[in-house]
């Protein structure tokens, strides 16, 4: 009689497209269906042909999408399967919508995987896993974002170090967040930005240590690692209010462009401010301009434009903000920001109060203002 | 009768405000009129009071703003000159008027001096330190920006040494350039961003290495110091088009707002993509919108919003935004790119394909284009 | 009648030498004496001299040596008094009894004084904080070595900024440590090595981030400062042993070498490994040697080479050295091994392997094994 | 009628031993025989099997050892021979014979090969870098040397990566120096050292840039290639003298340490000092031990024990060891000043003078003396 094969870890691996999976069509690099699948079924090091055939593994599971991969170090299967969209998306197309698709995918497949791998395009990589972080509630499973700079299928590429690591993390770690893992280092997936289009080492995140780093060994930054202290229910809130945006700051912008940036249909803003939260004081046009958005229901976010850095309420100098009606964005990234108001303008039960309330709490570890930077660092003053 | 002091090398700081400048006010940090000057009478490091006396620098030059560092380690005297704004100026308010502003004093002052230092806060700094590279032509002397995080009244604080440092540079090293100096580096003025709002490294430049690095001693990378390769007469053009702007692109953007963006009187907008120039190519309606501007002469150029990496023109992944008439922006900064607009839109006698192809040129070493790249890298294919 | 002054800190900086308190003379750097009190003095950032005739501090404190801050951003005030050695120590020329001299003034002064500030030159820096951390046992107070790349007498220096960073921490943070102040960041004084002979950011702790960064503001590292868990007296163990040594290995090495090196009078020695804690296993006459030294009495400790990483008794690899009675020392810099020697071999009342025993466990935080290692990383298999 | 494949670069692969090859036996790792070459003709990135048969490479090569890339990017093909040495070596275990063995094998195939490879345990791979930088006379082709933190059997490895980077460059740049290939960085073979013992980025290059970077694309700084400006005939000088060390200060060596270790039959020392190339100056005993053993002739290097530095003629402090004869060793590592001295110290024909004038001149690009310091760095004064 067919038994399951144990002791094994299941990982669902969700395909959206991106680099990672595309091959040359006449000399361009293009998304092919089911390419990626094939490719791994070649690659030893990503797929244990022998042991799927001794295991009967195809029996048990569909042959056309599963793989597993060798034995680990400490003498696990990690057993994934490949979810692959049809068509494969360009990172740089990707909208609220694929970011719901994603979150009802992983929702519907939880009990039946121990973690998830979502291979994604770089381009927009960081907003999809600041995202999919608010959207899933309650999350107590693994939720690994990765992609490449390079196809699998060349020669020397970044994506199947990419992929290998993000499985095994993915199938053998709880780690109760989204993550996004690249270049062997696990970072929080709303902490993240892309910095470099053109080096393995393409991401950053400039206000948190990584979560893991994964060298000769893997090593996990528990005291990082963000835990939930409910045990309530996971569900993904694939509500996401579209009309919102990301305006930055710049010497000489006009009042105009402004207004004309938050006419509604606009509902929140992440304006991108100089150092610390700074903008113009002696312009009066602009923070009216701000001023009305604010006052009509406009949710504003103030986060720096600068790499690093941290926007609070203290500070003397964004007061002018302050007194605008704007909320400050801590060291929230703007993509965490930006996909953080898609997410709390869509809680429909919640008033105008209960909202901006939310944006200025800690909700996924995606600032530092009631979570580890009390604990870690202490200011002089 | 009155002989001027010689073997003297003369520098002429503009302060045009900022924190490195700011005292305290009932517990708020503000600009104060001649406090600088008045502060750095006392420290010893930054004026060397007995040289003063001893050879009659106040008979030659007025007392009020003239200062002499102490003797150099070749035997060198920098006689320093403080031409101070008033109002100081918040970086966060300044304009290009006030670009402007600082380029004609430096034009008029530039036959008297060997070099010029800027004092400005940090918040725009990127922005201006671009902006007077363009308007500075045929330029032969060092200009070199700096500020700092903390005042320079405070105790510990980094005001002190930004400024020693520009003012050695400045007085000793013909790098004909306008530059940016902090935290013991000096960078191409056009080449730099603001990436820290709370750290004393505040500044990175991240596609170019630095032209010198101060700390035991000062080396100067030669290599990479700009040389114009004409004689001309140097002039400031102060003419800047205001109409230009910044726009970053996020996923969900609207052809709402990039129309309302891209209205008259906008004349040039940098156009922040994702990683080597990408934009979504399954929005008709927003690649229409930015067609329909350039088409009616609004010039967009193509930058990267990643913090390194390089928009060309040979990869097939941004044509849908060369199809829509932007222009590759290279590995200019956005700072770069916006005052290169506003600087290359102002040129009344240049038709608007001229304008275009100025844009897309190497003209003060802001991108690497024509300049370094080729010679010092061999990408493999 | 008079009253001492309230609401002060009081630091006790020992001047051991180095070039933080340099002066030229005939074009040669040398030290002179009482010239880095007549200096300072003269800084208005490093001695607030009309708060000193104001509080009457020289009619409570000695003139000639003590010296004020002044007020700090927390309203505090750092008294501090200046004992300076005589004659003015190289750091090159520093030795076990300098180490002791040092110990027994922090041990004489200790009830006095809230903190503690050593200057001390920057070539054997390392060593003598290594070795001050062991000798002081039961330490409740902060103990700050600190120097400088350039004479504080110079234009541009590190020394001033190093010296005011190293006050502030010592007089106002209680970190029961012996540390080192550096460029802005403060490690402990055993984890680090110096890394670079020309740079101003001249020290490295390779396996421990920083206990403290000092830039826009100080920010401590709290989870990582070490804290003792008994409340004995503070007492310095003066007693140290000579006959420690420091031997690298390289290829080709003879055993003609290594047994010179280890005869008697020879107890203690760190031999520096390759990787994480290799040597030859083809070569039977070195090991030979080293066993003969080890079962007559010698202890040696295996370090490694590298920068990074540690030597652990778990690796096959090095087993050859353990079979030849070698200890692993973990993760310790080499001169935090060879100074733990030199104290752990001067402890007569124990035997041989009590002495092996300490020499394997952590005591002052110099090794991560019981420390931070267990808690913070978890290592895959 | 059996023709030779056109268009192929061939590059010779010399498998000297280390982790890269290793299999896992009896939970232990350990080299086995013929291993690495099986592997690597499973993996599809690394042998195109399909090629191979087509072309008929085995009729024209041996099947056993020969194996082909994938085509490349620019349509070229690099088939690849694998020479093992039997038995694979520790590189613990490595001596001066085997790199003499290492630059016999490479003289021997000099002409029928593109490029070469060494695959080398990374323990040791820096001084064997450095001894084959000296070795080898007039080179005119790429050296690569590689390895890995883990071997290429694992599922997660860096072995792969490196042998593939190693590979690309070898046969398809014309860099005619040793050079080190890790981690996407090729290093001149000469400069680097090993800085950690656990993370696949494992070797530094601490006073040198790298040559080249490899990452989505391979790009080699032309710049810092070193070009011998002769055109005489390549050869292996494979004479090397053993009787050469490496000593290391620290506070309280002993005359009888420093005596012993000098003894005949050692004929070259590397001294690692502190900081620029300091040493005790109080210690007459210390000197005259150095002394002696100069004047009998035995060549000592003053080479900094610090990461990044130099020792140059010019500082005072370093005087001491001028006057007891020691040469100044710049920049140098010292693990090439040691693999210099076994090199020099063979010329047989030279006197000791002419030995002593080589040692203290730039090579091989290990010394930025003559070399790019002049052109690239004007330190101020």
């Amino acid at each position: 009689p067919l038994t399951s094969p144990t002791a094994e870890a299941r990982v669902l691996v969700i395909n959206t497209g991106g680099t990672i999976g595309m091959t040359i069509h006449d000399n361009v690099l293009a998304p092919t269906a089911n390419a990626l699948v094939k490719s791994l079924r070649k690659l030893p090091i990503l797929h244990d042909a022998m042991y799927a055939q001794q295991t009967g593994l195809y029996d048990y599971y569909s042959y056309e999408n599963t793989l597993v991969l060798p034995l680990s170090k400490d003498k696990k299967r990690i057993v994934y399967s490949i979810l692959e969209y049809s068509p494969l998306l360009d990172s740089s197309n990707m909208t609220t919508d694929d970011w719901g698709r994603i979150g009802k995918d992983i929702e519907k497949n939880y009990e039946n995987y121990d973690g998830f791998v979502i291979l994604h395009g770089t381009d927009t990589m960081a907003y999809t896993a600041s995202a999919l972080s608010f959207m899933c509630e309650h999350l107590g499973k693994p939720i690994v974002l990765t992609g490449s700079q390079v196809p699998i299928f060349e020669m020397r590429n970044d994506g199947r170090g990419n992929l290998l690591g993000a499985l095994l993390i993915a199938g053998q770690f709880v780690i109760p967040e989204v993550c996004l893992y690249f270049y062997n280092k696990l970072h929080r997936g709303n902490r993240v930005t892309k910095v470099d289009a053109g080096s393995f080492n393409a991401f950053s995140s400039p206000n948190l240590a990584p979560l893991a780093t994964a060298e000769v060994d893997i090593k996990i930054n528990w005291d990082t690692v963000w835990r939930p202290n409910t045990t309530a229910k996971f569900q993904v809130s694939t509500e996401l209010n579209r009309n919102v945006g990301l305006l930055r700051l710049f010497p000489g912008i006009t009042s105009a462009t402004v207004k004309a940036f938050l006419q509604p249909p606009m509902m929140g803003v992440v304006l991108e401010t100089y150092g610390s939260g700074n903008a113009p004081d002696n312009r009066p046009d602009l923070l009216q301009e701000l001023k009305k958005a604010t006052d009509s229901g406009v949710i504003i976010i103030n986060c720096t434009q600068c790499l690093r850095g941290t926007v609070s309420t203290s500070y003397a100098t964004g007061m002018v903000l302050m007194d605008a009606g704007l909320i400050a964005g801590g060291d929230m990234t703007p993509e965490a920001a930006l996909s953080k108001l898609s997410y709390v303008l869509a809680k429909d039960k919640l008033d105008l109060d209960a909202k901006k309330k939310l944006m200025g709490r800690n909700l996924r570890g995606e600032m530092s203002v009631d979570l580890a930077g009390a604990k870690l660092c202490l200011s002089d003053s």
